[in-house]
């Protein structure tokens, strides 16, 4: 519970209406995709930088935990208030300040939805290419707390490689601008990219500088159904190699095709052990023979059905395959647990054989989709939570599939980030003297440990509520 | 002088041959392409990690500054012993560890030349696109470590986007890994990108995980003069607008001409007041249209002459003119400043006539060229430094020529970083609470602060020897 005095100071900031801290108000925001839930003290939603500042400035006065959240989509639990305290949430600083289409840049503020962006800046004929799966309601601050992926990262990079610059509330409160609007910039430290990805521990991103890219002309794709697991695997390494590198090269495994075939309408023969969506894109006139390309190069690889999509209404169709794993997946089991790990993308295939043997060894079922051309496959550990023992399989199988991944050259989390789930598991991955460096960062900016305690590596795992 | 414990320390670590206090060596590893010079006390040639590790801890010990230094070609005096202390030279770390051609990745040490580095990747038809003009001679360690760019940046970006992970020595001797050798990985704070472009201030780089990409099929170079500068300078942004992001976008003003006419023998007509050198990649079938197209977009902004050159060695004589830029320079004044700042690139007409204005107002010569496709204009101002008062002169101009590319939302450098020399003029560009934000970090990692002091924007300037 927070003193009286300090839900009095924020009214004072952000205005009477714009605090709560009613119990079912604040639900809304104790939760996010990894099903936790943690209920904060009070709930605020500053309208603009300066209110911002002043709230951290109020956290660090009052000693008071500060849980900075975009729309809450993270699949980490990087914006939970894990510990209580203020949760600040940036959806109302909602807007597209400018697309600069001579330069190819835009500014925004975080609370922008990301597919909102997208179809205002394609509409000018730019694009934005990150396409987390949570686009329709995840905010751009919040992809680039998380440094957010999705399927097009492949040919196109990650939400850290479009943004140019920042402006930032630091964890005392001082408001700078990292980067600039330029496409080159080395003047001082690259705050920037420090920033994107640091899961709101080092400051608060109070407004974006985009790079935007021409629109591409067209594209193009195929969904391609292959015999066996290793065929897939073996498509990918093989396409790649081939020097084509497609907009996205999504991997569905066996399980997840199961599952989609009981949940929907969707033909998908019973042959069909794995599927490979590969979509290009770019000029028009070298899409088709870009596509037949990539149909030569995995025919020897045991393909059992093949589907092209010419129009964007075909393209969606197919689509439609990929979009239905999620809600097919309770099917399965109520609980799922997915992790995003990613591992060199010519390792896909052992990785997948580990986590068959890792299902077998727990008795669970496990159900590996996701952007296998970047090598970062979502394994979802379905269980049971109202089975007794079942939740501690699933961390037994969590912990080796991430071991398994770490074996392979990889890494724990392609994009989902740490939060609070995986910061267990850290010493995993990164050497002691790797975790020290950072924390010396973190303590030296936040010498109170008011931003964000908690995530990442900083502390021990609290407990969800 | 360096106590002879500290030398004797040093031999027990390297060997004896691979220490250096002789005066006449010792100059060679004093001085960089901004031609200051440094005598240090000692000059070291580690051989691997380990001892670069041992010679931080001994450096702490003692307290004795230490210098990071690739190949010595920085244009900003980065790897420059501005307070003498040990130079530390990286390049018998130079072994290209592995190119996984399945993964698109190499492995390589901070001393392998930028220019060995692609003919390696280029052999298996693979490609690493940053191309500092440095590079015949540039170790990849010192790229990281400035963060160098080239005139492929437009189309491909900077070092830093082909850096996925680092082994780094901190400035207290530990050995950390940061990254790692999958495309995407959000793991901890993104140390790998902090480390780049920190200009050996926070770390030294002993070992590099890049990312590569397929080799482009085939290229096509246009040289396009122009009546006026105005011309050149729309012609880019119509390009740009024209949705056309090409591999290079090369600009020299009148003054840079006239500077080539003079040193060459290339035919270059008088009434070409500015040029544009233009390529463009990818696919063959694609490249005659392209070409085309940007032939179009420019051909009502004043072309006065186009050349296109339809094989490599047609390309390579385009090029010369580019290549010949700088040589040729040293015709109009022995000495040159050569800035490189960076605009948003519909603003690169305004910052030309800012620039033309300064050089009328001090009455020295200003040349321009440079990457005018990413608003990156080398600003080159000449004087003669042996008469009195044009050093004085020149340092006014850089002043004003800095707060011109500010005003116009740009950086006073695209690509050389800060180093020694841009280090006076910081507050021009960053706010107090930014540069504190930095100065906190650099304290906190560096307390005895002997890793490459006094550089970026940490202290007073120094005065070269």
């Amino acid at each position: 519970m927070l003193a009286p005095r300090i839900i009095r100071q924020l009214e004072e900031i952000v205005g009477k209406e714009q605090v709560t801290c009613d119990p079912t108000d604040m639900l809304c925001y104790s939760y996010d995709a990894t099903q936790q839930s943690f209920l904060p003290d009070a709930v605020v939603f500053p309208a603009d930088t300066a209110q911002i500042s002043a709230i951290v400035r109020l956290a660090n006065r009052e000693q008071v935990p500060l849980f900075p959240r975009g729309a809450g989509s993270g699949f980490s639990g990087g914006a939970l208030p894990t510990r209580g305290g203020i949760v600040l949430v940036t959806t109302r600083l909602d807007r597209i300040v400018e697309i600069d289409q001579d330069n190819l840049v835009a500014r925004v503020q975080p609370g922008v939805v990301t597919e909102q962006f997208q179809q205002a800046v394609e509409k000018v004929g730019l694009f934005y290419p990150p396409d987390p799966a949570s686009l329709k309601f995840s905010t751009l601050g919040g992809n680039a707390a998380e440094c957010a992926g999705g399927p097009r990262c492949v040919k196109y990079g990650v939400t850290k490689d479009y943004i140019l610059g920042l402006e930032v509330v630091t964890p005392q409160g001082d408001i700078i601008r990292t980067g600039g609007a330029t496409m080159k910039g080395v003047v001082g430290y690259d705050l920037t990219k420090l920033m994107v990805g640091s899961e709101g521990t080092l400051g608060i991103i109070t407004e974006l500088i985009i790079k935007l890219l021409p629109l591409p002309e067209a594209k193009k794709t195929l969904l391609i159904l292959f015999d066996s697991i290793d065929g897939a695997a073996q498509a990918v390494s093989a396409i790649i190699r081939g020097k084509i590198i497609p907009t996205t090269l999504e991997f569905m495994d066996a399980a997840t095709i199961a599952c989609v075939r009981q949940a929907t309408q969707l033909d998908l023969p019973e042959e069909a052990q794995a599927v490979l969506i590969v979509e290009v894109d770019g000029d028009a006139a070298l899409l088709e023979r870009q596509a037949q390309r990539v149909l030569d190069i995995v025919a020897p690889l045991g393909v059992v059905g093949t589907r092209v999509a010419n129009t964007p209404a075909e393209s969606e169709e197919l689509w439609k395959v990929r979009r239905s794993v999620s809600a097919s997946l309770r099917n399965v089991n109520p609980d799922k647990f997915n992790e995003d790990i990613c591992v060199p993308r010519s390792r896909v295939p052992e990785m997948i054989r580990k986590v068959d043997v890792i299902a077998r060894k727990y008795g669970i079922p496990i159900v590996n989709f996701g952007h296998a051309g970047d090598g970062n496959i979502h394994v979802n550990i379905m269980v049971d939570g109202r089975q007794e023992g079942q939740l501690d399989l699933a961390k037994q199988a969590i912990e080796e599939v991430f071991a398994g991944a770490l074996e392979l050259g990889g890494t724990m989390s392609g994009e989902h980030g740490v939060g609070n789930t995986k910061a267990p598991y850290i010493p995993m991955e990164l050497d002691p003297a790797a975790v020290a460096y950072m924390q010396t960062i973190k303590r030296a900016l936040d010498p109170n440990n008011i931003l964000n305690p908690g995530k990442i590596f900083l502390e021990a795992p609290v407990q969800a509520s």
